[in-house]
């Protein structure tokens, strides 16, 4: 018995179906180019072995502990850090035992979908996980982790992985990254230049972390123009290190356009900390024109992705600190807020701009609009909890017929899970054969044209939307 | 020629079809658990007659009285009680001759659906309902109606049903529910504790209800604590007559944490009839939170269902009165709206919350994500103009992904039609076997798993989730 | 090779194929009913030969050149005029291989369908365009255009238009439809009342209109029953040449039902240049009721089409002027927004609106449940972004069981892209066809009654609720 039906995603009826399988085994081998994510570059530049299958697998991964947590696992069951030091399970194989007990509840979820195919196509595993095959599937993990094949960058060469990018804050002296350029290893990782510690006024440290980057990048940050050449600076620091990207996580998609006099005397009250909730929205979204002024002159392509609602309950916070998958999409309006930015500089061609969306009913009614008539705009793909096949379908259907294939970017996956990231483009690449086989087979799309709209959006998209 | 296809709603290709069909042969025989709805327990209690096809299932059903008035049929005309009193059509025969002249309204409806089920059966009709049938459909079911077998408590052992809860006011005195026990007959009826009339300043009469409760229960309902005895005194009543829920429906989704002592002082105002609207819509939020509290200890679970605009068209209201099919869903937020509650109580696992929602593009942006980590929260089924076979799948396909089948409840009807609520079941049976047999069928899940989650949607979620 | 598929849009299973081509053969040839639109009768008045290709197929089509101006080509370069009346490319042969050599930008979408559909049943094309046949293309369109055949009125006839509505100014002389009276043509040709210049105090020259309605109606429009008067002597002069609709875009759905005191101050702040933008909406909202008011007598069905932020990038705007494809849609409310006039007529039978949407979330949530009750109200259909098949499939799908069919008023194809007409109803024709055979093959509609549903979505309703 296999965990993995070898048609699974496909359209049902037949000719559509066997459109979508040839149209995947164009695909499937192609290299995986994986612009926007969060693995540890640590991983490459050390290149050691994972420590057990529930490090690897389980702690780390908020998609497969909130699903446990929301059934009345105590995330300490499962080995969750406590924000307070106290005490949390520490024994892997029970850890796991946990998730094979409870694997159930993973039914219909793309996370059982990326499991079971890390467990047979990496770990040569075909018998379901439950309580029966937990101890099994341990021990065949383990055995597994410690061999050199597992090792991040032999993972790395074995998942046929062209490039990656981490992220990283302006404040990161991208060592790792160094280490890795030093170390001879032909593995392509790059890094993002993500700059909310140093943007948003109300982040934990703001004015500390930005008389951080005046020492680091030798600007007087105290200063509107100093600041602004701080991140000019910095920009260029990690573009030696490979960053195409910028990365903006905001809560709204709110951009300003004022006057370099307004916004210097709200920086100064933003170093101050007397910024009014108010007026460090209207901050950060300054920030991301001046991200965009920036961009025209040094190229890197933004990526905004707003709409969550971060760290929702106040408890789980304080126990167990931020990224526990307590961040909850939001609605989004993405007309009234891009548009200050977008009259500045949204008919740039210069400018390129991945909007990201968790707010599905923005898809056909703004975002799609949006990015079908300004030259700036790319729509990333369907991302996060939306990084399911469901999800994609309903992304493709709704995005389509008024923004086109040319004005999405392809897959990226956004994830730390790094065994997973097969999984996820193998699930992307399946759906989108599955929807290009659907209009084939329906006449909105010829077949020869299909090849290669598929071939597109598995690969070639994404390197030009990320200019990789 | 047959009114029901003995496929429909199943998936149309053909393995998926087979796998379906298989699906719902395991669960259509299962006892029916309807945990929330709006029967009258009076029916089940005299045991009575009912009086005529059209009271039957006409006059008494907004979906279908709604649907005729919209294509200018005047409610008179269908028998609907006015206000003040004035001449409604009285003869049956006559309502139902309109209902069959304009039963092509209902095309593509649930509603066709629910009825053509009933038609079929329960009263073996198996000619279309138009002018030519109407009056051998009407002294069919007089017929059928006068005997023995067609009484209430015939049909609800006839229906399969296990449990069936009706809906009070904590000022109701559960006198039906006691006689039905008082009966000997075996019929399961329990009632649920919707206490909108003494928890929402802005209800008709509160100051008075709050009095009246005051005088049931014995506490000193002019203070906040005794208020709050008197609650949780009545709350205990409810659970000896059965209870095992309260019921929610206030017009959003807010809630507060308010100190004591701010909720007492709301509450006087609340009482003195001076509270703002903002005011009144604060209180109704802290209620829902103190609601939460008791639960913790008397173990209700609560049902949340906000997002309706209630009796939206006031000259209907004036001539007609409440429920009348005038209630317009709208844009609901959950995110923002429910955190004091969960702050509060949100991750207690002794807490079991049925969240609804009315506002389909929460589905997959808040609904699934909070309850795919919040142990308190499960998702209800899509309910009221989504109680239909389209309204389900979308669910399914927009909750599954991030909140797995376990954080939702199965299906419960929330009808006052009695007769449908077989028919009603039977097609969330159906769509939900759908579901799973095309999950199966493109390789998202194991065939056998499937039978156990058809199992569980059918009947064992909703008898777990509200603790039956 | 053919460009079209015989089958396209049709569901692709085998059974509901069949019924969905059954259904088809029987409306594929009905007259086209066209009651809302944008063609310019001056085309049919005067009967000239369209100039180029490119004239007649790119540059007044705004799908077409936002498409290729998201993908960073000028619109000088499309031959849009310029505002400042700058050089644009005045080569249509140019334009057009620009069109040919970008074409794979309108794979998966409706543009590409229609044009297609243009390219080969208008043209006899039936290779696909692309830069090679670029020229075979504009030669062989360019011959066509030259033959009498092809002229604005042979094509009416050969596209079996049986009625087409134009859309006017009330400043409109509608000298064009008189010629078009005048020259004894049979076609049918009429206007359709839009007031936005003389309704909405924010448009352009405002109160310069309502002095020439005034000197036009003979009415005097410097005070409000003499404003009233005149808008119902320019309706009057409208329903003369044909109309049986007004029509309303205002940026919301909001309504207002106001004292005649009341709006007579703000009519003359709003002559007065004096409103402010909240002023400015209400008295908006005051004039969809006063609208539905007049509608009571003269009979004029009313068209509101909300949810647009027009012209959304200011310097596009600045440089090219309105309607330049920066039209975006916003979320959109109708619960409150249109309770004051539904309160106030929404339930008089002789009152007939038909809501239009753009925000696809309040179908379900808001439209169909509105539509479901109020007698006065009717759904237009999926427009403008989704005036496509995958639009058109979500449109059915979320209003179908709340609404039902009959309070939808089939297809209107919204263009004033002449040629693309029969394509569009083609689509539309297609698509319900394949969305009614799906729920026969479901069980959810029987096939007698598909066949009237699909001739009734196809031509019935469109005249009935126009009044045609």
């Amino acid at each position: 018995m296999a965990l993995l039906d070898k048609d699974r995603l496909f359209p049902l009826e037949d000719r559509s179906r066997g459109i979508a399988r040839a149209l995947y085994d164009q695909v499937k081998g192609l290299p995986i180019v994986s612009p926007h994510g969060h693995t540890d570059p640590r991983w490459y530049a050390e290149n050691e072995a994972f420590p057990d299958p529930a490090q690897l697998l389980v702690t780390p991964d908020h998609y497969v502990f909130r699903m446990l947590f929301s059934q009345g696992i105590p995330l300490e069951a499962l080995g969750v850090p406590r924000a307070d030091g106290g005490p949390t399970e520490a024994d892997g194989r029970k850890i796991w035992r946990v998730l094979a007990q409870n694997y159930f509840l993973f039914r219909g979820t793309p996370s059982q979908m990326w499991l079971d195919h890390v467990f047979e196509e990496l770990f040569g595993i075909d018998e379901r996980l439950s309580a029966k095959t937990a101890d099994m599937y341990y021990d065949r993990i383990s055995d597994c982790l410690a061999k050199p094949e597992f090792r991040p960058r032999a993972l790395f060469e074995r998942f046929n992985i062209e490039v990656i990018a981490t992220t990283e804050s302006p404040l990161d002296p991208l060592a790792w990254h160094d280490k890795i350029k030093a170390s001879g290893w032909s593995g392509r990782v790059i890094t993002a230049y993500r700059p909310d510690p140093v943007i948003d006024p109300e982040f934990a440290g703001f004015a500390g972390n930005v008389e951080s980057l005046g020492e680091i990048t030798g600007e007087d940050t105290r200063s509107w123009t100093g600041y602004l050449a701080a991140h000019r600076n910095r920009r260029a620091y990690f573009i030696a290190r490979g960053a195409t990207s910028s990365d903006h996580g905001h809560a709204t998609a709110r951009t300003e356009d004022m006057s370099q006099d307004q916004a210097a005397i709200l920086f100064e009250k933003a170093l101050a900390g007397t910024c009014s909730a108010e007026e460090a929205d209207a901050f950060r979204g300054q920030m991301l024109t001046e991200m965009a002024r920036m961009s025209l002159d040094d190229g890197l392509v933004m990526q905004i992705h707003p709409g969550s609602f971060r760290n929702h309950s106040a408890p789980m916070l304080a126990t167990f600190g931020r990224d526990k998958g307590f961040d909850i999409p939001t609605r989004t309006d993405y007309v009234r807020a891009l548009k200050p930015l977008l009259d500045a500089f949204g008919t740039d061609p210069r400018l390129s701009i991945i909007l990201f969306g968790l707010d599905e009913s923005a898809y056909s009614r703004e975002l799609a609009p949006l990015a079908g008539v300004y030259p700036s705009l790319k729509l990333g793909p369907a991302w996060w909890y939306f990084d399911s096949p469901e999800g994609m379908r309903r992304y493709r259907e709704m995005t389509t017929e008024t923004a086109g294939f040319y004005n999405t970017v392809g897959f990226n996956d956004d994830t730390r899970a790094f065994c997973s990231i097969p999984a996820r483009h193998d699930v992307a690449r399946r759906v989108d054969c599955g929807y290009l086989a659907t209009l084939v087979a329906s006449g909105r799309l010829a077949e020869d044209e299909a090849f290669e709209v598929a071939h597109d959006l598995a690969y070639r998209l994404a390197k030009q939307a990320y200019r990789l």
